[in-house]
């Protein structure tokens, strides 16, 4: 027993320890989704967020039709790292008493914009009042097409890649919270980066290509920044990793955000989170194919950023020369003095 | 469009309205579960519920352990309305920095202290800060062995009729807002209803064995009190009901907090809200055969308090004589000035 303060890590270890195997559960707490068999031959994906208020958005920039999308895309995103087909959504939404119908039905506008652009019903729901802010949890439930991939399945000698580009959602929320900050930066710049914070678009139709290529040995999404969540792919495959900083497909908004702003666009590829990018390892054979494929497919580019290694080598990055730089993670919930936003 | 309060009832009706019809979705918006059909011949139930610290539980007198029985025992109630068998849980957290390991693991052990008892599975969830309190999201998977039933199917003429007893859970609430007021009363009486509020057994053995039995024409489980939810079997049915107050199964432990606080056990029974027991309607010549055959099988009664009319009727509550008595909804949120606690 502990009085001590629980890292998200160990409140993960804790439930997973807790929760004994049981029928019909293929995969349990630990992936992006939880892989259930309701029936023989039928493979469901489910996945559940919550998103609160001055946590993961702020209203002062955050309007109900982008809190709306966000936190189904967040989930839809669940679903596309490992290449399924989301279907259903249940949405849970407490609001504070003061809201206005208005603002209601723009939230769930801003869900069903995006459930329609993926063929996705909102089948059910939950609504209460909230003292202290915007609360909203959606779950998604999806269907297999093929084996999901997982974070578990990485090897040695495997490419590591990563669709799109990075930094963007960091950089917007930078912008976000200091928009008199950045001065003289471009209009398109700029929206682009808070778009990508606001509104992302998450990489359905590419995990579902990614999924039926073959080829690709595990996959996440990026959430939690590239450190993070290549972090989760190392732990759950017992490998390591090295991965070459100058590889990083950083988004040429970040870039320009970063210097309009004076930061790090790179720390923003490397750690910023929620670009909700795929990142995937694949076996070094199939790299160029599924570059070819995804891109011809998709228009999503697919770039290779480092290769995975045994366990010992640990987390590596590095610079064109090859010596090793330190990387911060990405975020983590329940660091003191750190919030989402 | 409008910049009035919504009513839990007209968010919901817009949700409804804005969701389209969609492959694979037998049931969406608007009864206790979402029924799916995740492949042919497969029917799976959906269900999810948000509870709010300060909204839904209070943690002066809620521990994290009943935190976490609640927030599964009640989204059990809604698979066990439908008649379904639940299996699956996915299970989202946000809860202060400052919770410690022990809090977290006691909220956890709580969740699956009931999955156990029904061999529901925790497969998957989510963990964050949060920086107003505690803020919990349950979503429950489960099967429906028989047709799903729903609360649009009573029919004029039905008997309604309601599973154990009404009112332990408001007198429960209303001995944890205010301990001392209740004076000299038995401690079996307190325990009884402080435990019903605080760990709601969900009917879940009953809703099967009624969903298998045949006969029950609609149910639907009792979560905002009778008045409201009986009010939903009326408005999705299109019929009417005469409810005999008389007949209302209040339960000992209510009456006699009741008596000691001088409230009124009655209202508790009829408006009180969170006795996640069952109200199901059936064909007048099936009553006896149900109320037998579910005393016998799982130790829970069965009575009858009333009878679906047309819609003509409204929704009618009658004393011993027949005359027309006039009862107050249940709970209800949006409603200015009132929390669920």
């Amino acid at each position: 027993m502990s009085a001590a303060r629980p890292t998200e890590r160990s409140l993960i270890e804790l439930i997973r320890r807790a929760a004994p195997p049981a029928a019909g559960v293929r995969v349990g707490i630990g992936d992006d989704c939880a892989v259930l068999e309701p029936s023989p031959g039928s493979v469901l994906l489910a996945t559940t967020d919550l998103l609160l208020e001055d946590v993961h958005f702020r209203r002062r920039w955050a309007r109900p039709r982008d809190v709306g999308w966000k936190s189904l895309a967040v989930n839809l995103s669940d679903i596309a790292s490992m290449g399924g087909r989301p279907r259903w959504a249940l949405v849970a939404l407490a609001c504070p008493e003061n809201v206005t119908t208005d603002e209601a039905a723009a939230f769930w506008a801003g869900a069903l914009d995006l459930a329609a652009e993926h063929a996705v019903a909102v089948v059910g729901g939950d609504t209460a009042a909230s003292p202290h802010g915007w609360a909203v949890n959606v779950t998604v439930l999806g269907e297999a097409v093929r084996p999901p991939l997982l974070r578990s399945t990485a090897r040695p000698g495997d490419v590591i890649a990563v669709t799109g580009v990075l930094g963007r959602s960091a950089a917007g929320l930078a912008l976000l919270e200091d928009p008199d900050a950045a001065g003289p930066l471009g209009a398109e710049a700029r929206a682009d980066a808070t778009g990508a914070h606001l509104r992302p678009r998450p990489r359905v139709r590419e995990g579902q290509w990614l999924g039926a290529a073959g080829g690709v040995t595990a996959m996440i999404d990026l959430s939690d920044g590239l450190a993070t969540d290549l972090g989760h792919i190392v732990e759950e495959s017992g490998v390591g990793t090295r991965v070459e900083l100058q590889r990083l497909p950083v988004a040429a908004s970040a870039c320009a955000v970063a210097a309009a702003l004076g930061r790090d666009a790179l720390a923003w590829a490397t750690s910023g989170g929620e670009d909700y990018e795929l990142l995937l390892t694949c076996a070094p054979d199939a790299y160029t194919r599924l570059a070819t494929g995804l891109e011809t497919a998709t228009g999503t580019p697919l770039t290779a950023i480092g290769e995975i290694m045994t366990a010992d080598a640990g987390l590596r990055w590095t610079d064109a020369s090859g010596r090793e730089i330190p990387v911060g993670p990405g975020f983590e919930h329940f660091v003191t003095g750190r919030s989402r936003v």
